[in-house]
């Protein structure tokens, strides 16, 4: 294996270059510096490298092997292996000059022989992970534990029909919550890959809603048991690997939650090409969330417009992504969330520089898309535009049909009485979208 | 107008004539008395012919106009093609013997001068109707507004931005909701074909959302005080005519539902094709219902395939009917609900006869369906192999896990002392596909 | 009716006000004398206003009526209420200052008492047209026969089992083929909207695309008859109103002209939401016409990436029409061709503003998607990528492989013999994208 | 490695058990020598297995590992495994008692370090093939060229951008196509899985299609050259891996054909999860290769309504298949073709009888189909329905329309002169739907 240190040829981390400059490896809207309503653009986007895609994902596909060929994937040790992995990651984070990475455990380290030892391979690589975020400042967005790709998981973690997965489950989760604690992450996902089922006939339904409910408040309970502070997220998706998944979207979880009693103490990830893949846009699922009081943090991506699968590719249109921008600022910003680029180069994309280059453009896409979306709250217009259509509601017999003390009788009543014939009035929607439009200059 | 009860040229009342028969007028699998289960198929199946698609649609498309030239819909008193439309429409009750009708109120009446006008239309067909129904043996399975067609409905009608439209709203359904009871029906639907929105931009998601909950209360409480003992349903659907509309799924219905306090008060309405078109199959959507405990009623129809939008199409699959009707039987079937089929032939069938025809053929495919589907249920393999397949979940231990008193760290500490590697074990799926086959003979 | 010139409120031509104006009513990019790529931008875009959505359509949609209320839709004389929407329409073109215009049959005139009348109405008004033509510098991109939105077309027009409805069609074509050759239209067009099925089970396949084809020919040599020197267009949809049309898509038609020995003499119409509909992207569908060599205008518009069906919208993103744009312009840009805005505002815009505004927006996405298409393909990176790509065919030896002379045999021994171990080459499409993204400033 | 010939724990042939048995070892259906429409039910449905679904897929998915576990395919000899799966293979042809197999290159034998290695792997295998076939009964349907799973392939085989990986891809074919010959297979597939482009912007279209026209010439002369007598058959595909593949649908294929002048040389091979991923039904895509003279053979399997992703599922709808079964009967039936089971259980079916019962399933479904299709063929009902539809077009006046002569004047004078006014008949689609419905019994 080679110096994994050298994989990346850029060695200097990059920079801010500005929108003229024609260099790739330059940033040309994403300037960490920049004040932006008041805040660095650095603190708002807390932009975070997915580990996986970007280290562990060796390009194939469904109908074809591996085309990276990385150094990393190929050796005999394989705790080496992620040894060498972890130098190349922190080395791109160095190159980006991101603040944030996340993982799962099985990213970061090998499974081993028995439960206990691959959970304590997570740690020791974990341990690497400490000491390379002393020296640097790149901080951990999130941690999870994967429970999909192993067959055990085939059935399910916590919905497997097999009890004994659930426990193993349990310990994976334990395990990797502490070591997120102890990394000082941010927050702790949940991603219910194979939470599902592939055919109704041989699926109990209710009981895994129930199962899955009650490994969520067990996993709340020892939240608060470490004194973890962070912020326990969801992670919405309709349905691949499994034909269906139970956290399907957004108003899918926040159901779930409730019937688990957590509407107060779970959040959401919301991942832009899972929002669409679940019949959504992605500013819908960040609107939803917020409206729910349940957004908590993205996965920046996008899926291609026709294909029916989850393409994972990394964001490239600024007026799409300005809209899902647009809903965060609404929604008043993160607080423990981030822009995690759950996002993978194609596998055609075989040299090391693509990686990088895939990343600044789309860091680049999303500074230039949240300077859109701040003129957009700043000038108000579109927050104007959406008050004066409710500007009737304002009113105290309008406001009074929304308390207690009217009745549908009162009301009807009242409609007769007065006669009422309300007029439609334009929803002006190309106007509005002209004027998004318009913040583009 | 032609006398309009002549518009069927099949007179009869349409018969149970057995499998071998070739008369498409006859019922070939529906046969009312057959015991099933130890019900009567009638009353397992509840069938109901809707008003709107059969008598009130006039064959247009986005693409092109009127196809089948009805002799109610043209004429000068509106009132007297509503009174001719109800004679043809109870006619063909009787030549196909359903048990029950579903309607909107403009469906049945037509837009009076003004709200108190149209109210009254309303009623006096429903004075009508009253008659008819005693006179006949055709019930009302449900009665629902009309709060999507009126141009003042465009943006929405509990959720719309003038709160006028709220108030004309609640007392349409105010209105229809009384003449359901009088008349009754069984149950109250809600079906929020423009509570959603188009873009959203112009958007208060969380106002719309709380609108709508508020309205749901009204309704909740007005059924108690006027002494309903019917059931209120929503009726989900993701999209169409709005880009997206609030009651998506039948899992976001059961969010909205806890969001609003009425879990244990409202339940839903299914329809195949709102199923489909929410990237679910219809079974998926009945037994998430079921699962989550509020399981209702159906609207029996298929979308096509290929095709992105609501086709309400008459069912022709006995076999994806029959995975249908075996998770109502395992829900325990209906209580008020019942078979509507919201379904319309299609614009080229002109002849009256198509109409008759396609609920034959329909009806046919469901008491096909029903009988494929109590074989399933009666043998019981199908169950057993469920239940097998989670029989760990039996063993104390196990059942612990899902009770207080065990913690994410009593669980993880158990597998890693007893070094669970938990083996996977077949899902069985074609060796299930092939048995639900099986009972196909 | 109110004096239709005065329809809408802003009764001066519309202009050029530059990118930092907010004025929605100037246009910000749309710069009809500015020079790009050595022509004006007027000449390259060739803007055309749809006479149908803009001036017939009432703001139905398949749940709910008009919402308009346009004056010359309410009246009882339907050829002054043609000409009054003719007055209106004029006068739209004129304040937007359009080059062009595009039209069916049924859109100007009414359908008469016989197929003569009907044919009459249509030259009626379009020596009204004439008229205006003259005095306004509008021109005519295309005209075309509605031949879908009456019941006699329910099956079909050329594909119709009925031939007295192909013979119908061949009148309704006639004359408004004629028509357009003297109104000097550019491109006469062919939509099959009812070209297609709704089952197979009532369809002779092979039957309706020989009829198909020989209609398309008798069409051709029409054009050579009466000396019409534009272009025959056929605008493929794969499906609705139909369940499925026969000219899915540009590749479909390819093969429909193939089989009808046409390639050489028709071209396409390409509209953005028939090609998202069928799978493609819009670029695509461009691209695919160019290389087949059938490109020929298109229909600009975009459909909502998460509804099912033909929603018609104006175009709002930029990088998405850039895209397109790009690939007109390596195409060599139209010859008879233009921008035909096939869009319709929502059926909440019902104010006159909102139709103006809604073109004025959409001509400025296009303006400015120009600029960066231009761009593009002045810089010459991108081209160059693909050039660099294939580099390896301009060897003598693998030129000869595209050439008569070498086998499969001889090709797999060289193969063999120098022992191929060809290596992957990075594809560089994030570096590609990123390009593409550094065009936008 | 266990002996591979103990795999499956049943090891006698299966037999027809009538459709009353519950044995899932038995077939209900598929009794091979049953007489029906005056052939075999064997040689009516030409059953074949698919080497790669069912022997060299160990049961990983985008988001997870191996989960079957095969003996073949852990081991460190490649040619031993190989071997052994082979005799796995054709224990289990022996025990389902199929007429045929298929099978890609690289299914039966490993990569070697040079291309010439490679080839002379699968001709080792194929000569154990060879062997094999002369004690059993069963034959070879078709042989491929795996031109996708290698990274050399990632951006194509002929229409790769080097042209050395035309070359490779050329012996490749050359070997296999040979192989199949002298194995007496009936047909030899392309199927173009990486024909196709990730991006639009690293892509020459024509380049592309030209160099894939070219291949397909080459492919027939060679054809030729050695006598093969079998058919060449292309297997259509929209995407999957690639975001676009060129050859998306039967009617794409089509086109391509024309332009490279083999439409009749070149067949289709239909797959019904390719077809309905291409939007379009089963049936459709037969019925229009028919229409069209290329219809081929049929890779039976289907889709999942709800996924968007090629799932290759084993056929369990027997209602669907008829549909497609009658197409292919109207169409003659097979020639060379055959009924491929491209199906593979799902990675949860990790028991060996999994795989068997999968096939005896589908196997039984297909046979299902075809008796309900010989029905509706005999019955002669549907075509009796179809043939009334278009009656008007045997009368003289009406041919001559499509007869050279007539023109577009002629036929709009008559038009005017007749004062034609069609008339529209019923569709009568749900009428043909319950006659279809009328054939299950
Ligand atoms: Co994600
Ligand atoms: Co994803
Ligand atoms: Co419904
Ligand atoms: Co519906
Ligand atoms: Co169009
Ligand atoms: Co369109
Ligand atoms: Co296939
Ligand atoms: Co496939």
């Amino acid at each position: 294996m080679n110096a994994p240190a050298r994989f990346f040829s850029t060695l200097e981390p990059l920079r801010y270059v500005g929108r003229d400059s024609r260099d790739p490896f330059g940033f040309r809207w994403y300037d960490r510096d920049q004040i932006v309503l008041g805040k660095r653009m650095e603190d708002h986007l807390r932009f975070a490298v997915a580990y996986w895609h970007s280290f562990t994902w060796p390009g194939g596909d469904p109908f074809g092997g591996e085309t990276f060929l990385r150094p990393w994937m190929h050796g005999s040790d394989e705790m080496d292996l992620a040894r060498a992995k972890a130098d190349v990651a922190f080395d791109m984070f160095r190159i980006l000059d991101v603040p944030y990475f996340c993982f799962h455990d099985r990213d970061i380290a090998p499974e081993g022989k028995t439960l206990k030892e691959s959970n304590a391979n997570v740690r020791a690589i974990a341990d690497i992970f400490a000491k390379k975020m002393e020296s640097s400042k790149v901080k951990l967005l999130w941690g999870t534990a994967n429970l999909f790709s192993h067959r055990r998981f085939m059935s399910g973690a916590s919905t497997n029909p097999d009890p004994d997965v659930f426990a193993y489950s349990a310990s994976q989760v334990k395990n990797v919550m502490e070591i997120t604690h102890e990394l000082g992450g941010e927050n702790y996902v949940l991603w219910g890959g194979r939470e599902g089922y592939e055919t109704l006939l041989n699926t109990d339904l209710k009981r895994e809603l129930d199962q899955m409910g009650r490994f969520l408040n067990l996993v709340v309970e020892h939240k608060y048991k470490i004194g973890f502070k962070g912020t326990i997220l969801i992670e919405p998706k309709p349905q691949e690997p499994t034909k269906h998944q139970y956290d399907f979207d957004v108003s899918t979880v926040y159901g779930l939650l409730c019937r688990a009693g957590l509407e107060k103490e779970v959040k959401v990830n919301v991942e832009a090409n899972h929002a669409t893949l679940a019949g959504h846009s992605f500013e819908h699922e960040i609107a939803m969330a917020a409206a729910l009081g349940i957004f908590g943090s993205i996965d920046m991506n996008k899926g291609d417009a026709q294909s029916g699968w989850d393409t994972d590719q990394f964001p490239t249109n600024v007026e799409d992504t300005a809209l899902a921008m647009y809903e965060i600022l609404r929604a008043g910003g993160y607080t423990t969330g981030g822009t995690n680029f759950d996002a993978k180069i194609r596998r055609q994309s075989i040299d090391p520089e693509d990686l990088i280059l895939a990343h600044v453009a789309a860091m680049d896409v999303c500074a230039h898309a949240l300077l859109v979306a701040a003129d957009m709250l700043k000038d108000g217009a579109l927050q104007q535009a959406v008050d004066d259509r409710y500007a009737g509601w304002n009113e105290p017999q309008n406001k009074a049909m929304l308390q207690p003390g009217t009745t549908l009788a009162s009301i009807a009543a009242r409609a007769e009485a007065e006669n009422l014939d309300p007029q439609p009035r334009s929803g002006r929607q190309e106007r509005l979208e002209a004027l998004v439009g318009s913040y583009f200059r």
